[in-house]
């Protein structure tokens, strides 16, 4: 996988600082790189390491050029440059066509010939599988799911019945999608089951990550945009819809029917209930509760960070007494105002 | 699976307001339905759409009849009578009886002539499968398991050894039941793990969601009560007791030996801290962290629903002087204490 | 699998008080035990079992000792003693070495002779399979990996490509390993992967549990310590490494580039955030978000412990008004400051 320097700077719109013919071999980080490597600055504090590291060439932002001596790739955004060479670097093969002697697939689905089925998959009943599609070991394709083209399931990943998934995605080991909503009604305290009968639909280049689940609509559909980037251990319920090119970290749960917007990013760990409507680019850190909608693009956090153990003690204990102090305040505040003499107004 | 509307008003207990004869055909939300769906009420910012609905039939309470132009099914708890309906016209095929060729069963296992055994599916030594079981592609049942009458695991369920479960229990993808509890014993800094010689016991009309994980006990079971039913991705610990008819929504963890009663609701994202007796009739709100028992009924919380970042910063600051703050309170209220002739109790 | 406690007492380094012949051919809790049982004293809170229990003999702590009246295993450390005697009274036996039929084996994959290859298992190519390795039913190792000897995997366990496993390591079902770290650039507001390079590296003696994910390192790989216990449902994303001997409960989220240190223990919940130091013997207590790096070892929180709902409402309004509070207290000390005659240094 040898390239010259200058055709990558060219494949991957970087400015090149330095000898175009350098040749690269490998990547990797600063501090462990060799003659042959390029490398990035990704986070202000590695660059300590450019003194030092022995790469090739970095990948970085003007910024930082003056304290590179390798030959750089300058861009306003180096780790998106990064992406882009390591794609370029590490092109998988082809995948390789043909079902696997052990898959198990009924005969009524349509398994495009370009397809690759991996042993012991299972398809079900009138599934439609794609050209180029690559299903890993142990998956389960449920009756009358369809793949679009190029979408790579890595292994032991679970459709249930009738999930449309796009083209390029991508779906790692674990994941469960289409499985059923949390739908229950209460009959004089038993729980009934209230049937789901929507389905999933996944957009064209979305990623969902290991063990991360989507369960299928009540009634209509749950619905993943164009784009949208899940990470691993995600919980989204059933009529949940989720914006074209919308990032969300691992650990996150969304309840029922809320729908979130476009470009919006959630951080790990957030919890959002259910029903709500979440505008376009709104950002939530982590652990964050959400219990509202949220009309405008923004910033939003209700987290609170890890301190020693015996001051966070005394802080929960100060937060019970909440009311209280607040009616202490307004005690002195009430002593204050009696004294006529001493009006605030006039003080000042 | 066309229905008469009388028909259904009579099998579901509601009372029918408008024409009996009415065919009903489909099932559709309120903004979707066409001549021939039915269709519900279930949430009050959705009433608008009683006015342009062409559905057939509407599910609604008592106090939204004025507002519904089509036929009715009346009643206190519509949403209820929805999952009835729901029930009534997608009831689905019964099982196919037989085992696939590419199951593996151990010779010892005794399945059921009526069960169904998908493709793929490994079943060990002395299991024990009842009748009208559905097992889906890619599960594991092992040695010694035992499935009551009418169970369904979807696909790629786990079971280890020795794990029983009720009738009528249904089970989602990817879980798992069974596994080792999270037993160490600390050895001058070296973990040493405690064997776990329990096992789970499922009841009946239990639903298990997708990636939802039950440690086997250490020594006594882990048991889930007669209709519980279990979101995904919920942790429940070794030799905790879940009482009947509880429901848990996702991402919900348990911590070892905590006892939780009957009839209670866990939000989402709600943490419970081990070796704790929750009461009957008990309500944890979403991402709630519950540190000690609770023993009489009622609703409990201790969340922080997000607000704008800015905001919060001032808060988190706010909250760490909380103790300066009570200093700077009581050094006040000495100084208008000691003011012998402003004694506030003359004031007042 | 009956002992003479005498012998028991010997073989895990406990005092014995009281009759070294006595026969022990089970285990139980102390409110279930029938004689031949041995049971142990492990929380205050059942001491009062100790007056009733049938058991034959108890492992308790010296402080115990007095309201016992059956044979007793006497330690600074029962749990731990109870531990060894668990695997003691409970070895398993030897893995049946050999392929099931049905697993399917990539020709240049290496499979020690001892191995057992259970039904269902897909191992890809140049996979490499150590002396009496366990591999239960439906796992996929993926090509290249590496599992060293005596290492378990329960069930439907996923390996992805050039996954590093060591020794005596115990896997439970549904975990994850080697999945794609959650890496992305932007360009212009759509997502853009980057090639995930580095792989996941796990110690000796480390346990995994039910469907927890570790994720592959973007360029350097996934470091888990020797001895590292994991619970269910943990999600480890990429680059993170964890030190030797740290115990992680149910449900924690690590991000990625995390380091935390040896000896930690992490309860359910926590999250931890990018790119952060954790020393060694840092705790952490359940649900805490860690936001910075901890250099010094202690124990550390952020939690909220549940209290009745109404009485959290208020405590939240509080909370938002505390800026305003502020400003009412700095208002009163200004007023209190503003009289000269009332100088409260005087008054003290």
């Amino acid at each position: 996988m040898a390239h010259r320097l200058g055709d990558i700077a060219c494949q991957v719109g970087a400015r090149l600082e330095g000898d175009a013919d350098c040749i690269i071999n490998s990547i990797a980080v600063l501090q462990d790189a060799s003659p042959g490597s390029i490398s990035f600055l990704s986070n202000r504090k590695y660059r300590k390491f450019l003194k030092t590291t022995r790469a090739s060439a970095i990948i970085l932002g003007q910024e930082f050029l003056d304290d590179c001596s390798a030959n750089a790739l300058v861009s306003d955004n180096p780790y998106l440059v990064f992406a882009k060479v390591a794609r370029l670097m590490t092109a998988l093969p082809a995948v390789e066509a043909g079902q696997h002697s052990s898959a198990i697939v009924a005969p009524s689905a349509q398994i495009d010939a370009s397809a690759r089925v991996g042993p012991g998959v299972v398809i079900e009943d009138n599934a439609v599988i794609g050209a180029r599609v690559d299903i890993g070991a142990g998956c389960v394709i449920g009756a009358g799911c369809r793949i679009g083209d190029e979408s790579r399931l890595v292994a032991n990943v679970t459709l249930c019945h009738e999930v449309t998934i796009g083209r390029r995605v991508l779906i790692h080991p674990g994941a469960v999608i289409g499985s059923d909503g949390f739908g229950l009604a209460n009959d004089e305290g038993v729980w009934v089951k209230v049937p789901q009968l929507g389905t999933v639909c996944i957009g064209d280049d979305v990623e969902i990550g290991a063990n991360t689940t989507i369960d299928r609509g009540a009634i209509k559909d749950t619905v993943i945009g164009d784009g949208v980037k899940l990470d691993n251990q995600i919980q989204i319920a059933h009529n949940v819809e989720i914006g074209a090119h919308t990032a969300i970290a691992a650990c996150v749960g969304i309840a029922g029917s809320t729908r979130i917007g476009s470009h919006c990013t959630l951080a790990g760990g957030v919890g959002v209930v259910g029903h709500l409507d979440i505008a376009d680019h709104v950002h939530f850190s982590a652990q964050t509760l959400v219990t509202r909608s949220f009309t405008e693009a923004g910033h939003f956090s209700g987290n609170l960070p890890a301190v020693p153990t015996h001051a966070w003690r005394k802080s929960i204990a100060r937060i019970r007494q909440l009311e209280e102090t607040a009616q202490r305040i307004k005690t002195l505040e009430k002593q204050c105002r009696k004294r006529p003499s001493k009006d605030p107004g006039q003080d000042i």
